[in-house]
């Protein structure tokens, strides 16, 4: 994709430089991330980051993490372009909800499994000295099976300060 | 907060105009949200966002909504100086990861109470016609209690185009 857009970069620029009524270069730096086929793109991190920002921030990178990141900043900034008030900070809270709602779901479907478990243990048939030893002890092990494995790194920080 | 901040424009200036290095007039739209007294909020904002984005973005909400606004860019700001090449859309992929996890330990963790529910109601015991109809319906009746409740508005935006 580099190749191609810094071909067409002498006949036609790239939609930073078309937007920004500049002459396109084989060194620009946005060519191989806004090619002239998607104006969109540009226009959305321009108006919510600025042109210098953008091309400071891509700069500051080396090149095999400037394709990731003109990615998350065009995400980041048609989100903003959506929502003015809460860009896509409104995600990770509505994200935030869920995971909570989740969370709570699972401790109770957990807990019925344990209190099952427990039922069965001292259900009469399990009394019985034949089966009863054999079948305490699978039931106990599993019993401590069901931890929750949530990554929460990361997660601390509150959004509002 | 509003109040001392306008109070204040005149001896001192807010955070914003004084990293400008312009007059804090009465009006000025930033003074309200980035008081002298926490300097690197505006320096964040204005590093990622640009000053006059910053501004035009504020002038173009009602003054309500302005300070969750500046809450949100103050934290989108943070992320991409943290991570200059994921921003906040990191902290969004791993939230879906969390909500990932989370769903197919909830699927799991469900299916158990099901299959115990299941083998509960074709136990010896409860095939005895005296109590067998009633605790087959109740039984019955919660095996169908436990859908899960996800809210999946607004995500189904992929991250990556």
């Amino acid at each position: 994709m580099k190749d191609s857009s810094r071909k067409q970069g002498a006949a036609c620029p790239c939609a930073a430089c078309k937007l920004l009524r500049r002459r396109c270069g084989q060194d620009c730096v946005f060519a191989p991330y806004f090619p002239a086929d998607e104006p969109h793109k540009f226009a959305s991190v321009h108006r919510v980051f600025g042109a210098s920002n953008v091309n400071k921030m891509l700069q500051d990178l080396p090149e095999h993490q400037r394709a990731d990141a003109v990615s998350s900043m065009v995400y980041e900034a048609n989100a903003r372009i959506r929502d003015p008030v809460y860009g896509c900070v409104g995600a990770i809270s509505s994200l935030q909800q869920q995971i909570d709602s989740l969370q709570t779901q699972l401790a109770f479907a957990q807990a019925e499994v344990v209190h099952m478990r427990m039922r069965q243990l001292s259900s009469p048939e399990n009394a019985s000295p034949s089966s009863g030893n054999t079948q305490s002890r699978r039931a106990t092990r599993s019993l401590f099976n069901m931890d929750m494995v949530v990554d929460q790194t990361d997660m601390d920080d509150s959004i509002w300060p």
